[in-house]
């Protein structure tokens, strides 16, 4: 699994995905839709969607060692991000991307430091309390699938959300517009105060 | 100067900002918005519009020192986002945001890598035909101000972007997303090609 998604989703396999960036500017419904045989759709457009934090070469783990750098972005849908601005709680139906891309090094004009590359991965957490027994699920997108199936409760991206996400199983304290509504709502968890 | 805005306003002065992450979901018109004496108004929810891309430490001087991380996090208006998408190019009223967050490293469960802090500085560059003799103009906010004049021509953030900019003066090469779309309608630059 890169590192850059470890805190996403973490001990999963890898799930690499050649996703296409949103050429349209059409509206799909909002929340997750499935496929008849009960697969996440991709949100194809989440790059229209509310732009949460990015983070580089991120990892729970002080010894791993990669030989590239990543980048991941973390969008939410914009109902979901409405409503933990007014709450500081995700509604049901909330809908996070993350988006694993490769850093570029030099480039153009760029001398020092990194700028983003290509897609290596997209993972999706949905809150949809009355179709997953925890409320919440995982999914791992492979290259160019329109769906995916959930991620199995028995991986630890569950358990460690569970226990470190400031907010409702999501990791708010990396969120730095978000933190501060949280913790002025009052709706950070206990173990984060 | 911070090294991670070189990017973007070059050579000018250090533009601090505490700017307020939007609280709100208002809508305020689209397009730039100026204040009686002429000075851009802040465009305060800059966090609801299209994320583009971000950088990590990213400097045009290779031999450039820096006692601390910094990312930076580029946004632009939707309207003249989804004019791009349709054309390639930026319509009038188009307005980008650079915002440079301190990068922060140990903390929560990350152990490895950065993840973004607080904002340092937030930079505005706008097009605007009827107003700039250039059609484009850059602003830098101070702390906590609500307007800001318009930077110099003179300065090397005007030449800088007018020299290396893939598409009409900015840098959509650093912005993986648009950079197709541009080289699929034939905008980019020649000096790009």
């Amino acid at each position: 699994m890169r590192t850059a998604t470890k805190l996403f989703v973490f001990g999963a396999a890898i799930f690499l995905v050649l996703a296409a960036a949103p050429q349209t500017a059409t509206r799909p419904k909002p929340g997750p839709e499935y496929a008849s045989d009960g697969q996440l759709q991709f949100p194809a457009n989440y790059r229209e969607w509310i732009y949460l934090s990015s983070g580089f070469d991120m990892s729970y783990n002080e010894a791993q060692q990669m030989d590239h750098h990543m980048f991941d972005n973390v969008f939410v849908n914009p109902e979901a991000w409405r409503a933990f601005v007014a709450t500081g709680k995700w509604p049901d139906k909330t809908i996070f991307v993350l988006e694993a891309r490769g850093a570029e090094g030099k480039g153009s004009i760029n001398q020092k430091g990194n700028f983003q590359g290509s897609v290596m991965a997209v993972e999706v957490h949905v809150k949809d309390q009355a179709r997953f027994a925890d409320k919440w699920a995982f999914f791992g997108f492979t290259a160019g699938a329109k769906t995916a199936k959930v991620i199995p409760s028995s991986q630890n991206c569950y358990s460690c959300h569970s226990e470190h996400g400031a907010v409702d199983t999501t990791f708010v304290q990396f969120y730095p517009t978000l933190m501060p509504i949280a913790t002025a709502k009052g709706t950070v968890e206990a173990a984060h105060k």
